[in-house]
């Protein structure tokens, strides 16, 4: 490639290396990068202590599976969350939206991904087992399955379902409906079923 | 904010770094955190050092005012280039450009931007008093003005045209006519009257 002449492996490596980061495409990660050696001081300096950091301080939370930089996860060990709710999510981006959305002040479980006997991802590798210790614990009264309505996310949803039967807690799941501020127009006929038979009172 | 609650601050330091990259908003470097993190060995680990290094070792070239880990650049320092021939180029994102196109094999000479009264942007801010000097060294036969078709880039191009005049140089400028690929109906009429003046016989 021509761009190995033109800058040292070092900034090469930079390029190669930010082009892997989601969003980021071969041309905006040598943008990225040109950015990054412009603006040294200001950004590029304090991104890589930052990452020097996150390299030296975050890790996986053994009780809930989000990332943090404390174990427990600052989550986890929140004393003012309601500790009779869990909210299972798949990845630790659902959790980090369901946070930004302020709408449930519970501790969270991260499955790690959904079931999926195609990739070979079986009940082994997401962690359901532990989930159904925290339920074990008594003290769980209410376990809200907040996983994405995608045909894995379901089949994932109906095997916890099942591996929750016999215990003492109420599984729950999010509403489906028209999204806030959606047309109808725009949506697909299940969303627009759902939304109808689970119509509310005005 | 309510992710502060729900990250770290360190982890937050980092989203709120990469999303000042060009091409990342708010939610892709929340995207490109989570995934940096996710595969901290594989991807965190690699781009945090290569940032090190290039803090470290990124510089400007004295010579010709690109960046790269060498004084004089890579460029600069290349035996095999024509020095007879100066590439004028606005940013070193147009030498990348140019060099990733290979269509030249001669030493560039990087402006670092194009006059602009209204922001305050002067002769004197920009590498023009290095240009001059490089091609008063009787060296340089030919300047190449490879500088945008834009208003700022057309009037720094001519007043380069006039700081050069008594000097022993030949001064040219990328030729204007239809992109490779383009479709006529899409260009401007600008475009399409140069392309016009400038037809070559077939």
């Amino acid at each position: 490639m021509a761009q190995n002449k033109v800058v040292g492996p070092e900034i090469e490596r930079l390029i190669q290396l930010l082009a892997r980061l989601p969003g980021l495409g071969p041309r905006s990660a040598r943008r990225a990068a040109l950015q990054l050696i412009k603006k040294k001081e200001q950004l590029l300096v304090p991104l890589a202590e930052a990452m020097g950091v996150a390299v030296a301080k975050v890790g996986v939370c053994d009780t809930c599976g989000t990332v943090d930089t404390t174990n427990p996860c600052a989550i986890c060990a929140d004393p003012k969350r309601d500790r009779s709710v869990l909210v299972v999510v798949e990845d630790v981006a659902d959790l980090w939206a369901l946070e930004r959305a302020a709408a449930i002040n519970a501790p969270y479980h991260v499955l790690g991904g959904t079931l999926s006997p195609l990739d070979g991802v079986g009940p082994e590798d997401l962690n359901i087992e532990s989930l159904v210790e925290r339920c074990r614990s008594g003290e769980v009264a209410e376990v809200i399955l907040a996983i994405n309505a995608t045909v894995e996310g379901q089949t994932t949803a109906h095997y916890i379902m099942d591996r929750l039967t016999g215990l003492d807690v109420n599984v729950t799941r999010l509403a489906h409906g028209v999204p806030v501020g959606g047309e109808l127009d725009y949506l697909d006929e299940g969303t627009l079923a759902q939304a109808l038979k689970a119509r509310t009172r005005v």
